[in-house]
C-alpha cells in the first residue's frame, strides 16, 4: 500500500510543492497518496488518527514569521514528531486562463499575504486592477477554473498553475525575491533517524515559573554546551499574558552528546520539555560549535570522570 | 477641535472597547472622534498622516499570541510611539436580532479565532448549527443588521451587540474565561510621559550579526541591571530564515536609571535599537528588581565614581 | 604495623593538633606513628615516597589566607589526594618554663604571623618585652627547653606547652578570637571515600588559553549545575604574569551527579583539570543547591533522554 | 626638597632595583631620597605618616604569586593609591667578595625563595656547598661585607652586588629565566593621572553576602562592558573561612567610560569597592575589548538615550 501524506491544501499550494520535493528526495517505491487538508490542524489530525502516515505543514516564513497554528498544534496537541524539513523559495506568479493577456486583467484574486508581497509589482504593472481576497493562493488559482469566476487572474505558486491548467503571465513578482518558507514533515512519535552530522532538533520548553531570568537560564543550557539556536519563538500558553512557552530549533541531533546534555539540563529546570524531533537540515549547513563539544570530547571527559571516581588521582 | 482616534474596526470590535476604556481614563474635555479602520496598518497610517492623533491596535493575546501586523508595523514602518496600553478580557457573546431565541439559531457567523475558542460551547448548546466565517467578529455582528443575512446569530464582543442593536442570547461562551488581549495606543513620536513607578517600556532590537549567543548577550544587558522582561517575540527581518529582530517589553521607564543604562548597553551591541515608548502599566503591577538597582543606587554610584575620578581615594 | 602520619612540625604545631584530632576521629586500632617534617613539601614528600601513609598540612587560614606551599605542591607536584579536612580555631598562648611569672618575661619568641596577631595583647600586657622571631611557633616553644635560651617565653599553640613541659602564663591572646585554620589530610591517589551528603571536592583548573572571560566560563560550569564554590584561589603557573591556575573547593562529592557533570564540563574547556579529592566536610555544613540538581533529578533526566533517543515522543 | 621614596629594603633588594627604574623614568629634578624599610607594612606606613612621598613594594611574582602583605595592607589599611607599576625580571646572581673564586665557595647564604629557584644550579655547580638562610637576598649579600661572615657567597639581585662591593661569580642562575616580579608605587590618595590609552586599574571588592554566584556576578560586571581582568586574588577578610574579598587588576582607566560604568555596577552590588588607582601599564600592552565599548561608543549611546528621553522617537 502506498504511503499517504497529508498537506495544507488545496492542491497547488506552496505546501504541496514542498511535499513533492520531500517525496522525490525519499525515493519511495510506490507513488504516494497526497491528501490536501483545509487547515494545519486538520492536516496534523490525519496523522494522529492514522488516515495519513505523515503531514507536510509550514513552520515559518522569512517574511511573515512563524506559523502560529503549526507551533501551537505541535506544542500542545497530542504528541507528534518532526521527521524532516524542506526550505522552499517563495516565488509568486500571475496566473490566468490560457488566452488571457496582461491587458485583459481587471481583477486579481490572491491571499492577503501574497497581495502584500506583490503590492509593488501590481502598482507598476496593473495599477487599475481590483484585488480580490481568497482563502489561499491555491484557492484563488482554483477559482479561475470556474468560467464565471469574479477574477481574471490569480497570484499563486507556479505549481498551482500546473494543477489548474493556467498560464503564467508574469513570474517572480514578489517584493522579497529571497523569501523562503520552511516546511516540516510531521509523523506519529517514533525513534529519530540516525545523526547525519548536519542535523536540527526541535523542542518546546515550558518555564517552571515566571521568575526573571528564566529565559536566560534556558539559553545558557544551550550555549554552555556549544549548541547554537537557529530559531526561538515565544508562544502564549493560554494561561494569561506573560506566560509563555518557547518553541526552539537548535543545531545538532538528540543523539549528539552536547545536545543530549543540554536537553537533560533543560528537563531539570523546565516544568516540561517536549521533544519534537531531530532530523537532517535541508540546507546542509554544518554546526559551528565551541572547542571541546564534540562527541569525542564528551566521551573522553566521561572516561576521565569514571577514572577519578573509581581510583582517584588526576584521571 | 476634539481629538481623533483611529482603531481596528469595524465598530463593535474588542479594539473599540479598549479604545473606549482609554478615552474614559483620559477624561478628555470633548468627546473624541473615533475612526474605524479596516486593518492595523491602515489604523497606524492615519496617525502617520495626521488624520488621527493616535490609534488603538491589538498587540498580543493570551491565547493567540502576538499580533504580527502590529509588531511588524511598529518595528519597521515610519516611526511611531506607544503611549499607553489597555488589557481587556476577551469575553464572547452570542448575539442576535431582538426576538430571536436560541432555538431559532441555525447559522452562526463569527471570525475563525472566535469560532475556535467557542467550539466547546457551540457543540453543547447548538450542536446542529452551521458556522459561517466573517472577516471579524464585529463584521459578523454587523451582518445581522441586514434582514437578508445568511446568519441568525453572531459570536462577537458584547460591545458589538450594543452597536448593532442586538441582544445577547448567551454570554461568556469562550473556552478561556481568563483570555486577555493587550491593546496599545500609538501616536506620533514625542517625549514619553513622566515615570509613574509602574511603567513599561517597549523596544525593538536588531542583532548586529547572527553570532551564537547574541540573544544571550541582549538578555544579559537587561538582567545585569535588574530589568525584567515581560514579553519577547522574535520576528523575521525579511532577510532570510534565521535573521530575526526581537520585540521586547520590559518593566520600568526609559527615565529610570537602570532602564536607561540597559538601553545604552543594547544600543552599543545591537545594530539598531528602536525605542517605541515608556508608558504606565495598566495592570498596576510594580517592578520587582534586584537590590542595588533603584535610581538612588545609580545616583549614589555615580557620585562615588565622580569622587574617585576627581580625587582618588576610596570614594 | 601502625599507620604513619607526617605533619608540618616540629612537635607542638597547630598542624600536630589538627592531626591529633583526625587520628582520634579515625579510631585506629593501633597508635599511629607521627612524623614531624620541616616544611610542607617535605611532609608531602614522605607520602609520595611511602615513608608515611598520609600527611597533615595547613591549606588556608581565615586571617592569613591560603598557604601557597600547600596549594602549589598539590597543584603541580607528583599527584596526591586530599582525603579529609580538620578546621581548628587558632588559639595562642604565652608559654614559659615552670616557675616563670608574667613579670619575669623580658623577651618573647614566636613566629612573625603569631607576633602580628598578638601585637595588641603584647602592647598591653608586656609593653617592654623584646620580640624575637623563630621559624615556627613550635620552634619558639621548643627553644625554651634550652636553659640558655635567649627568650623567657614563647607565643605558640597550647599543644606546644604540653609537648615541651611549659606552663601557660596567658591564653587566647590573639586579636582574632575566631581565627580558624583549615588543614587537609593528604594521601597517595586512591578511590575517594563514599559520599556522605555533606562533602567537599577540591580541584585545580588550568586555563586552556588566557582569553578574557575564561574564569567566567569556569564559574558557569559550576553554577549551571548548582554547585557552590567555597574557596577559589588563583596561583601563578610560573609561566609569566597573568598566567594562572585556579585552586577551587566546591560543595559536593565527585560521585554526586551535578559535581560529576560540572567536572566533565571543566575537563572539556580547561587545558587540564587536576582532581584532588572528595571528602567529608568537617563543619558538617549541608550543600544548598538550586532546584533540579539532585542525583534523582539527574537520573530522571537521563531516563527521559534515553526514552526520546530510543523511541521519540515526549519522553 | 627632594622627593622621598620608601621601599622594601634593605639596600640591594629587587624592590630597590624597581624603585631605581621608576625614579629614572620620572626624570625628577633632584636626586630623591630612598628610604629602605624592613617590611611592606613599614614602607607603606612611611607614606601614610608623610615621612615618604611614595613607596615601592612588590605586588606579585610570576612564580611565587601574590604578596599577601601588600594586598592586605592596600585592601584594609588606611587608604592609599597605586600610582604606577614596574615589571622586573627576577635575575639571581652568585655574589662574593672580590678575590673569591667559585672553587672557594663552601657556604652560600640567601633567602629561602631564592634558594628554591636556584636549587638546580647549585646542585650542578656547587654540589657540596652548605646553604644558609637569611632574612632577604639583600641581607645575605650585606652579610658578606662582614669579614667574619659565616658565608663565602650570597645569591641575590645584581644590584646587591653593586651596593655591597661584591663581584658576580655567576649570573642568571635561577630556574625560571622568565620569572618576573611586579612592583607598585604607592602614594597617599589623590587624583589619578590622565589616561594614556594603555592603563591598568586596581580595585578591591567586598562581597555583600556570600550567596553562591556572587563572584560570577562580579565578573559579569566587567565582562559585560568588555573590561578584561589581568589579575584576581581572593583574600580572606579575617571574618571566618569562606569570607573573601577580591583584589583585582583590570585593563583600562577609571576615566574610561567602560571602566567607570563597570565600577558603578560593582559599587551597587558589592558591600564595598575600594578603588586603589589607575595608572599606565608598564608593559605597554593595549587593551583588547569587545566591539561597542570605546569611549566614543558610550558617548554616542548616551546622546541617543538623552534624545529618546527628551523627544521620544527612535533616537
Amino acid at each position: 500500500m502506498p504511503e499517504r501524506f497529508a498537506y495544507l491544501g488545496p492542491e497547488g499550494t506552496f505546501t504541496e510543492a514542498a511535499l513533492t520535493i520531500a517525496v522525490e528526495r525519499a525515493g519511495l517505491p510506490e507513488t504516494p497518496e497526497l491528501i490536501p487538508c483545509a487547515t494545519v490542524p486538520a492536516a496534523l489530525e490525519t496523522v494522529r488518527t492514522g488516515t495519513a502516515d505523515a503531514a507536510m505543514v509550514p513552520l515559518e516564513n522569512s517574511v511573515e514569521g512563524a506559523v502560529p497554528a503549526t507551533l501551537d498544534e505541535l506544542a500542545t496537541g497530542e504528541p507528534l514528531s518532526v521527521t524532516g524539513e524542506v526550505l522552499l523559495p517563495v516565488s509568486f506568479a500571475l496566473l490566468a486562463r490560457p488566452g488571457t493577456t496582461l491587458q485583459d486583467v481587471k481583477r486579481v484574486m490572491t491571499h492577503p499575504h501574497a497581495a502584500a508581497q506583490c503590492r509593488g509589482w501590481l502598482a507598476g504593472a496593473l495599477p487599475e486592477a481590483e484585488i480580490l481576497m481568497g482563502s489561499s493562493t491555491a484557492a484563488a488559482a482554483a477559482s479561475l477554473t470556474d468560467p464565471g469566476s469574479a477574477a481574471d487572474a490569480a497570484i499563486a505558486a507556479p505549481i498551482a498553475g500546473r494543477h489548474y491548467g493556467l498560464v503564467e503571465l508574469a513570474t517572480d513578482i514578489g517584493a522579497n525575491s529571497d523569501a523562503i518558507t520552511r516546511f516540516v514533515m510531521v509523523a506519529r512519535p517514533g525513534a529519530p533517524s540516525e545523526p547525519t552530522g548536519a542535523d536540527r532538533t526541535t523542542v518546546v520548553l515550558f518555564i517552571a515559573d515566571d521568575h526573571p531570568g528564566a529565559l536566560l537560564e534556558i539559553l545558557s543550557e544551550f550555549s554552555m554546551r556549544g549548541v547554537n539556536l537557529t530559531r526561538i519563538e515565544s508562544r502564549p500558553t493560554g494561561h494569561g499574558l506573560g506566560r509563555y512557552c518557547f518553541s526552539i530549533d537548535c543545531d545538532g541531533h538528540v543523539k549528539d552528546a552536547r545536545v543530549g546534555e543540554a536537553l537533560m539540563g533543560l528537563k531539570r529546570i523546565c516544568s516540561d520539555v517536549r521533544f519534537l524531533g531531530s532530523y537532517p537540515r535541508s540546507d546542509g549547513g554544518l554546526p559551528t560549535t565551541r572547542p571541546g563539544m564534540t562527541d569525542a570530547d564528551f566521551a573522553s571527559a566521561a572516561t576521565w570522570l569514571n577514572g577519578i571516581r573509581d581510583a582517584g588521582g588526576c584521571g
